[in-house]
């Protein structure tokens, strides 16, 4: 049964997936056009955000399996076959690299280095106080692969971190969490009043679009930063904008839009206060995510249970 | 027997100084002028860089105890006194800020987050290949409580660390090395070449001045990248402009230079590939410095032996 390749990737990437996958699946038939498969065979779809409609017409699709961590536009498509199980990326290396972007960026806004960037830029010389690590209280929003990294990584530096999550059926057990972890929607303003730095890593489903709107941004404790490493659609952008200009927010580091690429004149791309990303806090890396879908398509073929499997009804 | 404080300080350090030093020594008087002290009395100077000449006329002098880990300019006071021991500064919370700099740089060079801030500048939206933090080779220069400091934390993130040090009488054992250590001069082109960022962390003595020059950066890995946080005299900065704009070097993070403040009109305020730091790797935090001082007096009070003390003949 052969497995199909499918989604935007530039001719690079895609000759470095099936190269990657090829590797880590010798014994499987893998090809990126239907055109060289029987589509009524094709029994695994590999994709990484398919364009709407790619998985219609494959009557044996028994696994969708995500190449990418977030999930929310591949839901979204309505031909998204419904009754076969979607599986979402967990790749180690890409939760590394999320976590190393976290520490990047909340070490830049503790330290002071963006100030410090601007300050080049004037060629002005000028010492800002120095504050250690346990004297800055970190947020992480998320708690699943991704957040739980980042939040471990930041803890292990010395800083004051605490989680927050929804709270949903199926989440991981508080026993597993890497930091104090709060949960549901009353304990997010307390949490946001006392961070110092809020770093998003939270799934974008009906529920958590647009959470960061004017009135949470007026929750947070005032001169705080804001760090989106997750979905622009989290974001109010001209929420945002008025915080930072109110001095409410001090920074924004900022991975993710509303538009990606951002928009030629977009007021972030100058904005001193925001920096932007080109949505790179973490790429898959094609390596060890092959090795991801590989234990996913043997446990497949040995009938054995399937991992990070999507509930679609919480949306991720 | 009082204590005198001196040295290039404002009135606010000044003050946090002395509110620190009076709190973690409260059965000692220590003030900052010798108008409100006998100078034949004082038996104990804490210096920050003061000028020179200012400790004649103190003959009953048994420590100096520097406030700053670097002790260059103090030793090249002439007028110091020759037979009083002069202890360098050793505060865990400088050297948890250090580590946290050097980190923060070697994240930035790693994952291109320099580049992008470049390319936020231009409105560019490019994505940048993402390498694993096994896949940088680091090299930290000087393996004293800094550089030990820097190194572990380092390796700690996952990135391949070796170190290097002079190998002068008096260094702490190889075990007590967090990193692989290769010591001498000849073992120093060999983890150049091998480099794709080099942390310098060295003593400015006779011997590492003018380390960094043409050849040496020629030694080096081509598109490797320095990060100085040690002094500004280890770097020639002429032969550091020439192999950034042959491309031997791709970027460097200079926080020490040869006249500080960086002077207006100096080709590295502007250079895109250069990062410029107002000397704030690592600042002294009185809070904890200020509980070190106070093992080294009440030690020198009750003849127990001083702790961190200088080696005049090595420079550090």
């Amino acid at each position: 049964m052969p497995l199909y390749l499918c989604g935007e990737l530039d001719p690079d990437e895609r000759q470095a997936w099936l190269a990657a996958l090829r590797a880590s699946l010798p014994d499987e038939r893998i090809e990126d056009s239907l055109d060289r498969l029987d589509p009524a065979a094709v029994d695994v779809a590999l994709v990484a955000n398919p364009p709407p409609g790619s998985l219609l017409g494959l009557p044996a699709l028994r696994l969708v399996q995500s190449l990418w961590a977030g999930v929310d536009r591949l839901l979204a498509d309505p031909t998204l076959p419904p009754r076969v199980p979607v599986a979402r990326m967990v790749d180690p290396a890409m939760a590394a690299a999320m976590a190393e972007t976290a520490l990047w960026a909340v070490l830049s806004l503790h330290r002071g280095f963006f100030a410090y960037a601007r300050q080049q830029r004037d060629e002005r010389w000028q010492v800002l106080p120095q504050r250690r690590a346990d004297e800055v209280r970190v947020a992480v929003l998320g708690l699943g692969e991704l957040g739980r990294a980042a939040a471990a990584r930041l803890a292990l530096q010395g800083y004051r971190v605490e989680g927050w999550r929804q709270g949903a059926t199926g989440s991981p057990a508080r026993a597993d969490m890497p930091v104090p972890a709060h949960e549901g929607a009353s304990a997010l303003a307390p949490l946001l009043a006392a961070s110092d730095i809020v770093v998003n890593l939270l799934p974008l489903t009906p529920a958590t679009r647009h959470l960061f709107d004017a009135q949470r941004f007026g929750a947070m404790k005032r001169g705080a930063a804001l760090v989106n490493l997750a979905r622009g659609a989290h974001v109010v952008e001209a929420d945002l904008l008025a915080a930072l200009d109110e001095g409410q927010l001090s920074h924004a580091v900022m991975d993710v839009f509303q538009a990606e690429p951002l928009p030629s004149g977009h007021p972030f791309w100058r904005h001193p206060q925001v920096t932007v990303l080109p949505h790179i806090a973490a790429l898959t890396d094609a390596r060890s995510a092959a090795d991801s879908v590989a234990v996913n398509v043997r446990a497949l073929r040995t009938g054995h249970p399937l991992a990070h499997l999507v509930d679609r009804g919480r949306g991720y």
